[in-house]
């Protein structure tokens, strides 16, 4: 099933997209909800990110180019960052680069949502706490991590977490693709097969840390090929059988200063 | 005015503390509320942290020892990071030591609470934005820091950010010591003028980069003497005006294994 969010004639809506329609539902996404007797044609609506996140959760470096490289010992502790919730738009919302800052990355990924409570959960369990999947675009401006490796802030800015275009919960997340397209021409395409440290592995040992909630969103690491950017750039970050999440990126008005 | 979130009776309520007793109110603490009829004693009450915070960002090494040791330059880049809301917990309850942790830090720390959505702010503005201060402990587990110097997983565990006892919206944020007292030994004790960023600056500066929202908790470092604790301990994190934070440390059942 794809769940989505929606602006249809100025209200805002969660539906399920069936066909090339949307069927709103009302209730809880994670719980109980039900179908209302709307429905909406995909050229009314604008698609909002599919979700709010309760917690945004990333993992670095996460990629081999090929399955021979993945080392055979994994880092003892994997490098975790965490996002602000107030960094994610929707498809096709602009990814707005501020002032100051020279040089913005894409980084596609999947994004796992998470959909029941989980604490000390085995790899072997871990699946049945997912609840679906999106596509994720960790923008980051390394310009901003700081010199003795936090990344926060660089991954911190407003607009800088694109999710979309749909939760899909029937993936089969060890058999998809990650790819990006900038200005069409493909710079990301790489099974998730090629992750170093698996989707099993990662939210088994996060959930070993803090307890995961329903509405937490990780990101699973981009493949190699991201790069730097510029204003006018599009952007197209895409997993098939989820869909394409498509945003232009534009110069900010107001400046950053990095400086004091 | 003290805001403070409380169980009594088996149930949850909001309210304003005053000469040693407890009014609800009901509402938006950050918007508008007003006073129902209940009114509670201290001894019926069992404090909560006195917010769910939207988002929890913290900053680094942000006290030197003396006056004339702030730098006149400051860092280009400062130290921030972010806490997962699964951390907090409230007064007198259990920071829980994971198994397989040896070393786990107490930080007491001045914590400003966001009342207002705020985007690039002048420093001069800062203020405008605060809805309130309560004392926070951003308890830290060094052992979990990556070699590249990502903090995240190091401050993410679950029980890791106690806060309370209250949020007091008429603080001078300026005039106050932030202290701690490890099994009633006092180990830390400076006034907030000892901060390498001050408050109006790292807000100011986080407001480029996010918009701030209500409800986001911004801990503002820890003056020097943290120091390690072993289960058994108790810590008192205290700020005279706002009140005492206080919570035991015990060893965790569940183990956390660092590797894979």
């Amino acid at each position: 099933m794809k769940f989505a969010r929606f602006i249809a004639n100025g209200e805002r809506y969660t539906g399920i997209v069936t066909d090339g329609r949307i069927r709103e539902i009302q209730g809880d996404m994670f719980g109980k909800w039900e179908y209302t007797e709307k429905t909406f044609s995909g050229h009314e609506v604008k698609l909002l990110a599919p979700l709010e996140p309760n917690q945004i959760i990333g993992i670095g470096a996460n990629y081999v180019s090929q399955k021979q490289e993945i080392p055979d010992v994994l880092p003892e502790i994997p490098v975790f960052f965490f996002k602000p919730a107030s960094s994610v738009i929707g498809p096709e919302e602009e990814i707005i680069i501020p002032k100051g800052i020279d040089h913005v990355k894409f980084e596609s990924e999947l994004a796992v949502v998470i959909g029941k409570e989980a604490k000390h959960i085995p790899e072997s369990d871990v699946l049945n706490y997912v609840f679906g999947y999106t596509v994720g675009n960790d923008v980051t401006a390394p310009q901003f991590f700081h010199q003795d490796g936090h990344w926060t802030l660089g991954k911190a800015f407003d607009t800088f977490t694109p999710l979309g275009p749909v939760i899909e919960t029937e993936l089969n997340p060890f058999k998809v693709s990650v790819k990006a397209r900038l200005n069409g021409v493909e710079k990301q395409n790489s099974p998730t097969e090629l992750m170093v440290i698996s989707i099993c592995k990662m939210i088994s040992y996060l959930s070993n840390i803090m307890t995961l909630k329903p509405g937490d969103v990780i990101l699973t690491g981009s493949p190699v090929g991201a790069e730097f950017v510029k204003p006018g750039d599009l952007i197209e970050c895409e997993i098939a059988e989820i869909g394409t999440l498509r945003n232009p990126f534009v110069a900010a008005q107001e400046s950053v200063q990095a400086g004091q």
